[in-house]
């Protein structure tokens, strides 16, 4: 068994308002950062894995992320594995 | 001036415990992925930005990081900057 790393993002789907991101863009004014704007806030998640191979895990991190992880109906994921 | 797209991740501390990891970490076993182990789960913040040069965008981006999207007692943060 291998030990793997994930650096998972789950995002806000592009088609979803993210009220939270238009809080902290409107926030970013007040710190005399109004050239930062469309601020998008999601979820940044490592894990680690043991798995038998790379392609195993890779298929293990997605189920995670589509069945526990992410909501699928409003938020959209992508991950990287690599060995630790 | 430029647009530049920022990514960043916002991670609690290494020392700091992390409830919301640690109890996705006990839901993998019901999903039936024990090998899963040690969540964290931290924020991705994704956000676009208009400077001069790449430099300036750092700055600033770093700016925003330190006063606004990362508490430092608690978090640490990294990110990348890239043209749009």
């Amino acid at each position: 068994m291998t030990k793997f790393q994930a650096e998972i993002d789950v995002m806000p789907k592009k088609e979803i308002l993210d009220p939270q991101g238009k809080a902290v863009t409107g926030s970013m004014k007040n710190l005399g950062l109004a050239e930062i704007q469309n601020i998008r806030i999601g979820k940044h998640i490592t894990l680690e894995i043991e798995a038998e191979n790379a392609e195993i895990a890779h298929a293990k991190v997605d189920e995670a992320c589509k069945n526990l992880l992410a909501n699928l109906i409003m938020e959209s994921y992508s991950f990287k594995i690599a060995q630790v």
